[in-house]
């Protein structure tokens, strides 16, 4: 017989099935045993009477691999409105019972216990749903960008030079020279526009922030956008709209395997925004960056004044954005810069790029970095090159606050943090 | 009026049209002068005969970027059978004329030249026709294999443990420790079987190999597979088949730019198979592993026998594969691993792995590897695997054998070779 996955269980499809996976959890009532199997697709409910296979299966481990056949048939009080009634069972493979309680529906392990037994705790119906549903993200912003021309590129994370000044920036001996990770594919991506005229990435950068934080991690996976021909930042703007929109279209196709929380704000269709100007304004200060503090309170008036969960700070001041943030034109000192808050935390960083070669050398030496070093980048800009803008949205941070995870670390599967490189 | 991409100057659609793109070309006769522009979606042909804008163009630079506006107008010589006849034209950005004459339908520049100045070469129809097909790759790849329930995943590139015993990798200082960058995301993808079953993933691996030679990139793409639940290696085989089928269905929608040769081999229904001892016998010799030559033999002998460029070899001897390589239970000393030789070169490895905890144990101790610096990935195997599987597929080395480029550099958008890290 055919393998069939879990979700074929269904009152609809009755008659013989033959399953396999993993025993997520076996319960033993006076006459009849409870077996839930776990595979690819979700959870099934297995019931068996006889005595010789209750005692077989009660002697079994979690997370024993198993292959079963059965009748399936309609039980209300079951996943989908099913169950198999068992009738025959081999043990795959089989060991001891894992360190970690991984039938609960919640764990009640620590994270550093979760995350130094990453192995068995992405075996989790949570964990793996947050796997799940970061690829139905990325899928979703894939999905959006292609239908836009948007070409996928992969640009190199060894790098010559250090992206944007040198600080915080991995080095590793590259055949005896000094290289770096990259912290973002910001350069290769402006060149693409010129090659390409609409890129986008989905890959790792690295940061070699020293901050041990919930909401840090030392690599995560950007998604990474850039187009040619926009008038200004606004139309930047307008398309992550619409990817976001794209995004949570996609994680709300997500079947969960139990009772995972899926339930999301949507994205109006026109996200408010706030110039950086009128912020400071509200909170006073001078800082030429918003706080976390700050940040959270814009999440809460946003969503008292707009219903929004999200909101758009754009103008930020030129001092604190990088050296390639196209200044505004109509507001000295401020920037086409943006930022798109979440739930009160920075979510995407974004803008208008320089686009002519003469304005990078001033802004290069304007903060003093040299600019033969550029040389490879600046090329791109000094033989035509359109308006040009584009953000990056951190996958991580994205899932961290939309399932309202307590660390960030649980929506990376194995995060890098400044004391953590296993496994 | 709205923009207007180039392909969508066609016979059909005649009237107004405003374009933005580059100036590719331009060519002036007698008393007409003709522009080709280029945007995101290809070449568009403009004329006109106007004296001023005839002068204009003939000052400008190639690779100014422009918008236009003008009239479509039927003219079967032209690309799609139709041009635009100019009225407007503006000059959003011009320089200096490029080094590179990217207008050439093929480039005469020294593959050096074309590396060192990549934010012009990339504009090249060629190359960055190559970068589209790359995209479309990766598309066909992931298509298939969501359609089969596996699921995307970005597994860590900074690791503690060098993968796969410690030869050629690059070293980098993390925090004051030493750290590695990842030659493949093996460890993880297997440990990934255990909470999805099914998963890819697209991304950056790094190899250290001190190889100068025209088929060796230091940085590449790796198109990573693993699944569970399979039989032996012949299940991971058909799921390649149907992969690399994707791949070329989704690459063969490609409208090329201009003459980029895009007329590629069809993959059999059944890739046909050899054993690695009938090679042997074949070629002589007792190395447990093929020669780039033997390689090129058995291509050419696939062509010959079966008329097909796909060649899978099975059973490479134990001695070559990793240590988590599966034995063939039925060949003492053989695999159950396999390579696809495509066009005569090794494109795709793959096998099927160990799954029980205790046969790793012996396959690190007779490796003389220590088994506690494996054990984050043992784990998995510890609490329950079952028989699983993958390969892993070099984008820029499909890339670089289906367009027969003679550099495989010319498949990778920045290169990463011994000696070049810029741009």
């Amino acid at each position: 017989m055919k393998r069939s996955w879990t979700d074929s269980v269904r009152p609809e499809s009755p008659g013989p099935i033959r399953l396999q996976g993993w025993l997520h959890h076996y319960r033993q009532l006076a006459r009849v045993g409870f077996l839930l199997i776990r595979d690819a697709a979700g959870i099934a409910q297995i019931v068996t009477d006889d005595h010789a296979l209750m005692q077989k299966l009660a002697a079994l481990p979690h997370e024993a691999v198993l292959e079963i056949e059965g009748e399936v048939a309609v039980q209300t009080q079951a996943p989908r409105g099913a169950e198999v009634r068992l009738r025959q069972l081999s043990v795959i493979a089989a060991n001891g019972d894992p360190p970690l309680e991984l039938y609960r529906p919640v764990m009640r392990e620590q994270l550093s216990a979760k995350l130094d037994h990453a192995a068995l705790s992405l075996r989790h119906p949570r964990r793996r749903g947050t796997a799940r549903l970061a690829a139905l993200a990325t899928e979703g912003f894939r999905r959006h960008l292609q239908s836009q021309r948007f070409v996928e590129v992969h640009t190199p994370k060894i790098v010559g030079t250090a992206t944007e000044g040198g600080a915080n920036v991995f080095r590793l001996d590259y055949f005896g020279r000094d290289a770096f990770l990259a912290q973002s594919p910001q350069f290769y991506k402006q060149i693409m526009v010129g090659a390409l005229e609409r890129v986008f990435e989905v890959g790792p950068v690295f940061r070699a922030e020293p901050h041990d934080t919930p909401r840090h991690l030392n690599e995560y996976t950007s998604l990474d956008v850039e187009m040619g021909f926009i008038e200004s930042h606004r139309d930047v703007m307008a398309v992550l709209g619409s990817v976001m929109s794209e995004i949570l279209a996609a994680m709300s196709t997500f079947e969960a395997d139990s009772q995972f929380v899926g339930n999301w704000p949507t994205v109006p269709n026109q996200i408010p925004i706030v110039h950086f100007e009128d912020v400071r304004r509200r909170f006073g200060g001078l800082e030429p960056d918003l706080s976390p503090a700050e940040e959270r309170q814009l999440g809460t008036w946003a969503l008292d004044k707009y219903n929004s969960a999200f909101l758009f700070v754009e103008g930020y001041p030129l001092a604190k954005r990088p050296f390639y943030t196209h200044a505004d034109p109509d507001r000295p000192g401020y920037s086409r810069g943006f930022d798109l808050i979440f739930k009160g935390t920075e979510l995407v960083t974004g803008g208008q790029r320089l686009h002519r070669y003469k304005d990078y050398v001033v802004a290069l030496q304007e903060r003093q970095l040299a600019v033969d070093s550029f040389s490879g980048y600046l090329e791109a800009f000094k033989y035509g090159m359109p308006p040009h803008g584009g953000f990056a949205i951190g996958l991580e941070r994205l899932l961290w606050r939309l399932l309202d995870l307590p660390n960030i670390r649980e929506a990376s599967l194995f995060p890098r943090d400044m004391t953590r490189l296993e496994p």
